[in-house]
């Protein structure tokens, strides 16, 4: 869950569902017991009933409590605490110079195939995307734009920066359309800032897990990662990065501070704000990867690392690629006190983007749709997450965790007796699946026995036979890890 | 000129050419004297008068013969052959780290400013472009394509790579659509082949002068540039490269062979099979820049490194910037034994190209009128660029020379009496007018005196005064430089 905001009105439930949780754990409220009433709360904590109601659905969410039609919500018998997968023992790890990309490639190559039921892939399900609206403004401007086969300016569009610019007052950052550089996706916007702020040989900080495509880049610009344990339930910790920031000549951090891929993780805000202000005062740049922050499962979406940025010191980087239109390639980057260096990469790797596509999601963004969209796709993406833990549960052999996350769209799977992902990923790609193994998220061995599952693709019959599938495997290659 | 293949059929004129050009520098063809009728020649020679009558007209370019109305051609009473630009006479220089952006920046802040005659930018004017039959192709495919807003392959739209492919042949370059990965333009493939073939530190042979953009990547990716001499009658020469490989320790080449940006020059296509098989056997790979290729002044455009390339060892790139619709970002590299070093790199940079303008430049190809439109735009060039070469000699100084290419877009000129073309850069800032002084072409300082004029961008009263201003203002700094 997110760390709620003191000083914020959005995250009021969340201080309700501490409060109760509070209750819960030292046992004023007992197992079996009925909780208060959601206008008996409300009015005693002087919240609303929905606030209440958010506070218990979340409550239920973690298996505190459980819902019995027309009676209310009971504290579960046995709260089903699932214990989160662990993460690292490990402080930090020393720099090591990457080398991923042969598995990386090998488990794309998996990925995009047709005949292969794409758990491996974090993406967002079409059917869930503004497809028809986006082609008709597509048209609108091929038919209207005379400017639509011209060069954009190298930071691109300006209407469309406008627009991103306006967006971004929701996550807490205060931007122009002067601040930000329209980008090929979210992946172009990493390059750039990666490449901005760093030379070949340097210290890079990262998650561990991480997204493997920061592993790839690192190894690409001849860059040496030092691993930040995250930790499913609260991400990078402000004190951890402090002890890798002591220990090593760190020359930039990337962090995905909303929704870690794989683990899910979502750092408090206060601890964003702690670490902004860290990085800072040692003239740090981080890299901060948002591509997940609008599919936040909350109504509210959490702030970023750029949010508290005084300084320039925060590159921040998204996209509408998870949302609106991979293939539009719209992403963007907020480069901060880089920004001459950006451009003039940005104008050295492909000039601009293009500009039609732009034009496009610009006009869709002023429209104003976005918003009622985002909260449209945020419920049905939980409910696909939701189903896809209880099924895990179900379907894997006792001792997998699995996480819980407040967003995104995957879920990283801890499995049993140590098994083996890889073997894990050979053998569901026989049957037809596609998995992500642990060992591409990191650069150190400790990831494999972690398996990433996508649910952003969507529920069905095939996914739900995957899953269960998938099941079995693990328990056959548990048998066989415990028999040898 | 090019030279001609002995096997090629399409090169038939070009034999002619040079036969009638022995029979004149021989002095069998006297001054004033009039040429044989075209039916006559074509006779003798066994050609057909158009192919008779393409020579004469490339003799009248060079200057060399004269068309009378009514009476035919005649040879030129004294030929006008205006002396080219001279090159370095260094034949290559020893490694250097390359720190050209400050500079390149500064000249890049004045292009694309709507208060400036672009005369310092190299590209094609708009009008000249296919824009709206491509507006309503992407009105189409946003219309009727359901995959619009998806992601594409890393490597492109299939349709499009084999419309690709199959254009490839007018070069002499046989390819499939698997050979051919399509980019964000030329520039996005030249990055991409530049990183999947050096490391920090490398030599990278590059022509002097080259395209200002080679420098800036070089600088970037903290490479060293060799420069090896560009001669504008025949671009860099097997000898130069040789001597350049066997100097140092050069690790890549990058080569413009049809219209080298700024001296437009054109390697004669046995020469590029000699240098193709040169580096071939040193196993140095060659990064072949062809994106003014299309833009040849001939009906049929030269070969190209990678007509003759069987081992893989030729990256080559262009785009459809010059030619269709820039603003689309779609250009392609055929990456030969490079393609997975190229793919795992295009993958981290930005993913995929957009698919919707992928998709409307394949149906475009398909369509089949590109080459009638070549036809047209190479004509209305060429004419630019004649006139502007004319109006050069009129109005700059006594002792200016300027180049007479036989493709592209930009003419390269020599200032006389050593004016600097940094001064004259800032004089001409200074009345509203943009120029490329010749610094930005070289990491040395051997083109000081060298400023690259734009005629792509078409012809009209303000250019015309521009060039006359331009004029004016070199005399006055030659003037001053000769009193000081």
């Amino acid at each position: 869950m997110s760390g709620p905001d003191a000083d914020s009105a959005v995250f009021r439930y969340v201080r309700v569902e501490k409060h109760l949780l509070g209750l819960i754990e030292s046992g004023t409220l007992k197992p079996g017991e009925r909780i208060p009433s959601l206008r008996a709360l409300g009015a005693r904590l002087g919240v609303s009933v929905s606030t209440v109601n958010q506070a218990y659905l979340a409550l239920e969410r973690r298996g505190m409590v459980e819902a019995r039609p027309k009676s209310g919500f009971f504290v579960r018998a046995r709260p089903a605490r699932r214990p989160a997968p662990q993460t690292s023992i490990l402080p930090a790890t020393p720099p090591t110079t990457v080398n991923r990309s042969a598995l990386i490639r090998e488990v794309l190559n998996c990925m995009g195939r047709h005949d292969i039921v794409p758990l491996g892939v974090a993406h967002t399900n079409q059917d869930l995307l503004p497809t028809k609206q986006l082609a008709r403004l597509l048209g609108k401007v091929a038919a209207n734009e005379p400017r639509i086969t011209e060069y954009e300016t190298v930071c691109g569009n300006l209407e469309l920066r406008r627009q991103i610019a306006w967006r971004l007052g929701e996550s807490g950052i205060t931007a122009q359309a002067d601040d930000i550089m329209v980008t090929a996706g979210a992946m172009e916007a990493l390059y750039l800032a990666l490449r901005s702020v760093t030379r070949p040989g340097d210290n890079v900080a990262i998650a561990a897990p991480t997204y493997y495509c920061f592993l790839q880049l690192l190894e690409n610009f001849g860059l040496r990662a030092v691993e930040i344990p995250s930790q499913p339930d609260c991400g990078v910790r402000p004190e951890d990065l402090q002890t890798t920031l002591d220990r090593f000549d760190v020359r930039a951090v990337i962090l995905t501070p909303n929704f870690n891929n794989p683990d899910g993780a979502l750092i408090p805000d206060p601890a964003k704000r702690e670490m902004v202000r860290m990085l800072a005062e040692r003239d740090v740049p981080v890299i901060e990867d948002d591509v997940y922050g609008d599919l936040c499962f909350q109504e509210h979406r959490p702030q970023c690392l750029k949010s508290s940025d005084t300084t320039g010191n925060v590159l921040h980087c998204s996209s509408f690629s998870k949302t609106l239109a991979p293939g539009f390639r719209v992403g963007y980057m907020l480069p901060g006190r880089f920004a001459a260096k950006a451009f003039e990469i940005k104008g050295t790797t492909n000039v601009c983007c293009a500009t039609p596509t732009q034009m496009a999601v610009g006009r869709y963004l002023a429209q104003g749709g976005f918003e009622r969209h985002l909260r449209k796709i945020r419920t049905v993406i939980e409910r696909q997450g939701r189903t896809m833990e209880e099924r895990i549960l179900r379907h894997f052999p006792e001792g997998t965790r699995v996480t819980h996350p407040a967003g995104g769209t995957v879920l990283w799977v801890q499995l049993p007796d140590a098994v083996d992902s890889i073997a894990l990923f050979y053998a569901a790609k026989a049957k037809g699946i596609g998995v992500a193994p642990g060992s591409i998220f990191s650069s150190s061995d400790q990831f494999n026995h972690f398996l990433r599952l996508s649910y952003g693709g969507g529920w069905s019959p095939v996914v739900e036979e995957a899953v269960a599938t998938l099941g079995r495997l693990t328990a056959a290659l548990a048998d066989g890890s415990r028999q040898s």
